[in-house]
């Protein structure tokens, strides 16, 4: 299998999607292609022992990153940029799957302009793993920021690859499917929930119906959907609010020189915990929709999560993620 | 001071109530109208030392409780429950604020049909504080469900509204009032929230622009403007998390044996910690918007939370909150 990383996206690119693309490659015996600068690629791949890997590199000269304000735009004055000779390169078939920990809606519009949408899909989503109390630990969670304002039928496909990547992807049996309300009662949420519905419940796959915020850290669905705008400031307070918990517990117990010995005695507890905090273990977030395995991982990625996020990358395509979202469409219309 | 408590509302009610009424009746020096069924109010009362009280009983035969589905058609079939008798009582200015841990939906509904909104208000909004890591260790935060579905002049309002009460109530100089936003640059956002930014930055208010979720929790406003039904996400999605992190961190340390002793050392500030997620210091949501103050409760209060709820209405009826809205409105306009 064949995967190309994009090697000058994300805030520590190129040293550490590099570090990140070579662990991969040796974890999980796949083909590299690195795109982008060839000898920034060159000089940063002869820090590491490539011995009996395949890294090819594919150059492309420009770079999107957080200083282009507006992503869209920068897709089409940059057609020599690491995203979009990439997403090209996929799209021609010469890779399986596309990762980048660049700028997210630089690769939503890149992947928007050079893969295109499954036919029948209105609109992709960004998704991601959520850490909930259930064994698995885990939920499914889109859309956290593709499409600010959606319609019922984004909501509808986004609960159909949600489920469909849940249950081939992430291997949990029918999962089950949930909308974010503002209430556990059906009668209740605002018109995009009410108007979604209907649609919900006559779709093939296992709708639980309706969830409320705190439902999903407890773990009361699989796949929960909902728009961008709210998926993202549900992914966003949840940082927020675990941050607080953990740096107010610090601080109470540096405040008190008793529990800061048993505080001392606690930290393998702390550090369990903090890695839910960490969403480098779950490998960033898919864009579902577009035609071709596309993984954006966060911005901070470190090697590591740009090595998961590969393996995430590397696991959908196994899976035939593509495939079983277009019989998914097929069956479904 | 006269505040009429529904001594019906509530999970706990009549027992908790009443309990909490005559606590706040002798803390804050106040009289306290316990409305609702009177052989249920009186028995309960001599469970408790009045000596020296005022606490008269306000007769309702009726309640309005969470087996009211339509809570708003409750309010017309049951015209002598206590959250209508006594907002009756509040309308015609025999006490001079209402209190409930009844249904929050129903008391949204009957405050509107037997109180009314202040005259320019388009919509009232239920507010409330929410923990943040900032020295005051709060911000206000609106709408938290009265509308699940605004528009840009809605939300105006409630910036209006909760800067007032930020100011007058809560005593937070110049609060910075800021609207949630799925990303911090101002062009980003959905058509709510691009559509608003416009009336929000000519308003006047100290207006800082957007804040993202994590944004929230770490004190980048004093007065958080949102739909009903994002913050009513907000709300719901931090106590889900703060409530899996606690558990985990209480199970990790319950798997470690040597944590587990320095956990019990620990513990003092994990209740200071603990006390973030519980809502009964902060006396609950505030109904600003209709004509009078009405103070709605978590439906699960204890004594002390209804006391405190009572205390924020003491606080509000002092610093003439009401007033001090309407006088905003006009300045606005």
């Amino acid at each position: 299998m064949r995967i190309v990383l994009d090697a000058m996206g994300g805030d520590y690119a190129p040293e550490v999607t590099i570090h990140g693309g070579v662990w991969a490659a040796r974890d999980f015996g796949l083909e590299i292609q690195f795109v982008g600068q060839a000898g920034v690629i060159q000089a940063e791949l002869k820090k590491h022992n490539t011995a009996g890997l395949t890294l090819p590199i594919i150059p492309a000269s420009e770079v999107i990153d957080m200083e282009d304000h507006n992503p869209a735009g920068a897709v089409k004055t940059k057609p020599d940029s690491s995203m979009v000779v990439g997403l090209q390169a996929l799209r021609r078939g010469e890779t399986d799957a596309f990762v980048t920990a660049g700028h997210s809606g630089g690769a939503l519009a890149a992947a928007l302009l050079h893969l295109g949408r499954i036919r029948g899909i209105k609109r992709p989503a960004i998704a991601t793993v959520y850490p909930n109390v259930s064994e698995r630990g885990f939920c499914f969670l889109l859309d956290i920021g593709a499409n600010a304002d959606c319609k019922p039928e984004y909501l509808y496909q986004f609960a159909l690859m949600g489920g469909t990547y849940a249950e081939q992807v992430l291997g949990i049996p029918k999962p089950r499917v949930a909308i974010v309300s503002n209430a556990e009662e059906e009668g209740k949420g605002n018109m995009l929930v009410q108007n979604t519905l209907p649609l919900l419940r006559n779709g093939p796959f296992n709708f639980v119906g309706n969830v409320e915020g705190k439902d999903i850290p407890a773990g009361l669905a699989d796949v929960v959907v909902t728009d961008g705008f709210t998926g993202n400031v549900i992914l966003k307070v949840s940082e927020g609010v675990a941050r607080m918990l953990l740096d107010s517990i610090k601080a109470e117990i540096k405040a008190r020189p008793l529990a800061m010995a048993g505080a001392a005695l606690a930290t393998p507890a702390f550090k369990a915990v903090g890695s839910m905090l960490d969403y480098r273990e779950y490998g960033g977030g898919v864009l579902l929709g577009v035609d071709g395995v596309v993984i954006i991982a966060h911005g901070r990625s470190d090697a590591y999560a740009v090595r998961n996020a590969i393996r995430a990358a590397h696991r959908a395509v196994e899976s035939d993620i593509i495939g079983a979202i277009k019989s998914g469409l097929d069956s479904a219309s």
